[in-house]
């Protein structure tokens, strides 16, 4: 209980419910907040503010965005045959910034979990399913490669493959620029199994 | 650059700017704001705000506060005749929280620092010099037990010892519950020298 002011314990509480920041932390940037120029103080409050008000959904693909569709379905230069599912729209902006794919996206909003009590209903497939025309002719499984990530793709590949649309799964191997030495074995196998010819 | 939305890459570009957070972490706090409901977002947004506009400083010991005096300058019942000199407010409050003080507070607002431009000016030094009188029988000196922290606490004891005040440096020594093994050297010296009989 911080007793010199009631604001700033008030600030501290409300920090600390963010992730990965306890009470010791939240003091810390409070008081930081308190040093800083008023105007810094407020652009963040406002920041804050405006995220709730201006951000919403893509209705076509459930990326965050502040228009609809989004600026990726709303682009006429993108590939329409392609889909690449992701669970959040962080990892589709992870993606993005990477080169090398063109098409479009879906954002399932999480992945299957039963221990956190996500399962398939909670995520956007319904909304994939409805996507999916006879344009499309692959779907790019792009969950983390994770137990509920592969379990994710899985469920999506099961579902899809009837559809006798191509389905595929990004690969797991060993990211560039790593060492062999340090890699674990999960990672080794998937590369092994995953190897092209040169 | 989060292109799906300008709020969020505003969002994520403010929390940045607070200490100890980097572009990941700030992109972190930023999805977990999305995801929110909305008052919660809207009322972290408004105790920001709050403590620009509710949190001053006390005029007597410059501890921060809603009031002028602050609770502690205000308060009868606290003893007028010692004075505890801290660096920050934050350290202030830890003293309060802890039990066994009830005289007064001075926050000096920072500690002599010549690597980060910090000079005596810089403090609240004078300030503290002009409440001193003659029912002021002692000054507590509760630096930080660091390298800038003791410089600030010797310049304050020598400009200080000269008034015929007797001036008093908080003990440096082994953290309760801690373990001598895994204590570090200068810190056990600091123990030794500040033995007491028992």
């Amino acid at each position: 209980m911080f007793k010199s002011s009631e604001a700033v314990e008030k600030l501290i509480t409300n920090l600390s419910r963010l992730p990965g920041i306890g009470r010791k932390t939240a003091g810390r940037l409070a008081f930081h907040l308190l040093k800083v120029p008023k105007e810094e103080a407020l652009e963040l409050a406002a920041a804050i503010t405006d995220i709730k008000e201006k951000v919403g959904f893509c209705s076509i693909c459930n990326n965050i965005s502040e228009s609809d569709p989004c600026y990726i379905c709303a682009n006429p230069d993108r590939k329409t045959d392609t889909i690449c599912v992701v669970e959040e729209a962080v990892d589709l902006a992870a993606l993005d910034r990477a080169e090398g794919y063109n098409g479009l996206y879906h954002v399932l909003g999480g992945r299957i979990s039963p221990l956190d009590g996500i399962g398939p209903d909670d995520l956007k497939i319904k909304e994939l399913l409805a996507r999916i025309d006879s344009k499309v002719k692959e779907i790019i499984i792009a969950t983390n490669p994770n137990v509920e990530g592969e379990a994710t793709a899985l469920y999506l590949a099961r579902l899809l493959k009837p559809l006798g649309i191509r389905t595929t799964r990004i690969a797991r191997g060993l990211p560039v620029g790593s060492d062999l030495e340090y890699a674990d074995g999960m990672t080794i196998s998937r590369a092994l199994e995953g190897r092209q010819e040169i």
